[in-house]
């Protein structure tokens, strides 16, 4: 996986969309986000999904990592916006509407949204592939997918919800691009439907466990260990707000027992691929 | 036309993205900007290129000019944010983030985004179509297509550019668009690669031509008659502007004249059903 991710980020610098122009730093800022780093954490589920299953598939596997990588980093830009977080770091380097302004931030992000689909249309791999791809990603990031949890967790920032409503969120917000992120290297990997549908639900469960880790994570680290903001009191709707602490870390045990079982029962090479990508996660 | 629009209107209410969940209002505001109205331009340049191409088609076409319309949208939600034009008001109805908020509008237009290529996936036509039609939706849409128009727009708003500057800018952030309509519209009635090209050349020289007839508009005609404001003495980029006001409508009667000849040379059912969806324009 290592070496893997070393290949895609070579891939990745050499890929970055190309919009030559008299402007003075448009094409810059679009590709800005995406060199600034980040654990690559959804590329790596593409890769080990697919090479887990069909060990010469790293190739093909490369423009759909990226596809999915850049369209997580519009989503990020996007995110961060005055608007929403209002933040002014990313990936420890200035945001967009930092670094330039507004205008370019909102803009990056639309030109990312699209070129993602651009990535999977160009890949090397049969049309009929990459007539599901596009579906699949359009689907789990799209209207009702991770667009609608983040319309959600805006809406409602600050009100109190239910254990079920704040799940509907995560699903969406988190748990989908990563499933999809499992679907899609299956296909890459040769999978039938069965089977990539069998990854895509064991990544929405990742998904989900990843959020009640980190808002255990938020409740019980310094903020310097984590290398983030944590103990963010306003947070009405994390796990540990709604479950205590106590049940919260009871849930995430019972979720990871059942994420290391769902990888156990994966075909050997499959399952050696996953644990290496989810190594210090699970 | 009149009829193939008609039956757009109905397939595009039919077919707005669902995002069915708790949220108040997110599910209502992703289709209410496409609902409003518009001309369904680019629909029709779908419409008009398959149809005259294959008088069978216009059921297959459906899903594209949906998938067009449908960017269009988010472009215009995007392009009507507080940071770019800051508009109140579009298809005569309270833009996205007056009506809710401008997460809202910023989302929506996201979600539209992805969701056009989704339309392009579930099309039905053979994959190797589909593949082709999300990149030339991609390309012309995205990062060095149209948003690198809006960039530019954007950046040099208020400063003098040269005529190659602005001619450079409008055939990114209209002109590329349009071409792809007919591209797409051609590919769906069966063209081939280079009869398809020809279609989006011409469909890039009316993409300038618009502009260049809007500038007039805007410099010769009341904003009653027209029904937006006119007389913006701020855009010293317009084409009157930078020819005066003779010199640009003698460019655009040349324009008009190229088409119509370009338009004249095409096979007779799609002479004549282009004729029909650019009848008033040309």
């Amino acid at each position: 996986m290592k070496e893997l991710l070393e290949a895609f980020e070579t891939y990745l610098k050499e890929n970055l969309p190309k919009a030559p122009s008299f402007h003075p730093y448009y094409e810059k800022a679009l590709g800005e986000m995406a060199l600034a780093g980040g654990k690559r954490f959804r590329a790596a589920l593409v890769l080990a999904a697919a090479t887990g299953l069909d060990a010469t598939s790293a190739q093909k596997a490369m423009s759909v990592a990226l596809a999915i990588e850049l369209f997580h980093t519009y989503s990020l830009i996007h995110d961060d916006l005055p608007a929403m977080d209002n933040a002014d770091f990313r990936r420890s380097v200035p945001t967009l509407h930092k670094s330039y302004d507004e205008v370019t931030a909102i803009l990056a992000g639309d030109a990312l949204n699209s070129h993602s689909f651009l990535c999977l249309a160009n890949a090397p791999l049969p049309s009929e592939t990459k007539v599901k791809l596009v579906a699949i990603l359009a689907e789990n990031g799209g209207a009702a997918g991770m667009v609608l949890g983040q319309a959600l967790d805006c809406r409602f920032e600050g009100q109190t919800l239910d254990l079920s409503q704040v799940e509907f969120i995560h699903r969406r917000k988190t748990g989908k691009l990563i499933a999809a992120s499992l679907q899609m290297g299956a296909y890459v990997g040769g999978a039938d439907d069965d089977f990539a549908k069998r990854l895509y639900d064991f990544g929405m469960d990742l998904g989900l466990y990843f959020q009640i880790r980190d808002d255990i994570i938020d409740a019980t680290q310094e903020s310097a260990a984590v290398g983030k903001p944590t103990h963010n009191d306003d947070n009405k709707n994390s796990f540990v707000t709604l479950l205590g602490l106590d049940e919260a870390q009871k849930r995430a045990q019972k979720e990871a027992q059942k994420l290391r079982e769902a990888i156990g029962s994966l075909p050997n090479a499959l399952c050696a691929a996953l644990n290496d990508a989810l190594r210090g996660y699970i």
